[in-house]
């Protein structure tokens, strides 16, 4: 006999297909469910359901909006363009409340070993915008691994000579954290980004 | 201007409702959904929703079931009832294939403190299937806690004059784990309950 009966099971399945949940957490979920008013659960579903339905990507930077353009693209200052991987980087960045440029969401990065070529990510679209909005700064915050090092470096050497800044987030010690016990890369890399004091 | 767009920051809010689930890990949730096929999404939310429609409590023993009577109620050996606080406690002792008796599900543990007397769960049930059902063994499982100690003493006190043995569940030094970092409670109830080799 099965442990759970199958509207119990199905949902405990549902739960583990979430990033970091195995079954037992997946268990817990799902009694959270059961526990909850039918409104309430129902208000989840929709949830779902809506996220899948109204969520799009900004047609200028790639970033989640339910417009043809998202928030950002039609309010801020088009002259400095951060150009990021994910849409859940652009959540990472906004929540500082400090940059006050636009974004372009590359949607992955260079990856020869994966397939990814620079043609397979938003690379085109980005040169457009740098042509017809007077951008004069382009912030690549990629993530600091092989593949986004390497879209930073191709990045850089294709907007250069159009008189455009290229500038990358700096790579160190984490604020807060100790040198001990900073990873050797990082270390090195703190190391080769000094500043002078 | 708010980080998230209203359907992810719903969604996000939503996820944030599940037990031990934080913002960041919410988050991560919405990303999930967000990046999965419509259909898996959709299957996701019908889920929810199937959890809430099709179970119920069986009439008998008070378990999740879909139908009038769980089956393990229709099954098993009706000799021997293990009493426990939740459905959840069902599931958990199911999946050691150890005990092949039924369940009754209290649906809550004695506790003055918060209001909950032995009238406030399923006692009365448990003594009227008692009767008719030629029960041989009440095992109290319920857990090792105020609440649970005083439920599992009441029902001792009112089942045992029947002519039922009422027995509970072993406490002492988890399996696996080392004398040097067991509670000391547990520890204290490991010397009291300890066996003859």
């Amino acid at each position: 006999m099965e442990i759970f009966i199958e509207p119990i099971g199905k949902l405990i399945n549902e739960f583990s297909k979430l990033p970091g949940v195995g079954k037992k957490t997946a268990q817990r979920y799902a009694y959270k469910i059961i526990d909850m008013p039918e409104s309430e659960a129902r208000a989840f579903a929709d949830a779902i359901i809506g996220v899948k339905r109204k969520v799009r990507y900004c047609s200028v930077c790639g970033n989640f909006t339910e417009e043809e353009t998202c928030g950002i693209c039609k309010a801020r200052d088009k002259s400095v363009i951060c150009v990021v991987k994910e849409p859940r980087d652009v959540a990472a960045i906004e929540k500082l409340h400090e940059f006050k440029g636009v974004y372009h969401v590359l949607h992955g990065t260079i990856d020869p070993m994966s397939g990814v070529g620079p043609n397979d990510i938003r690379i085109r679209e980005l040169l457009a915008r740098l042509e017809s909005d007077g951008v004069k700064e382009v912030i690549v915050a990629t993530n600091p691994d092989v593949s986004g090092d390497a879209t930073a470096m191709y990045l850089a050497r294709l907007i250069k000579p159009l008189g455009v800044t290229v500038t990358r987030l700096a790579h160190g010690i984490p604020v807060g954290s100790e040198i001990e016990y900073t990873d050797d890369v990082t270390l090195t890399r703190a190391f080769l980004e000094r500043n002078e004091l």
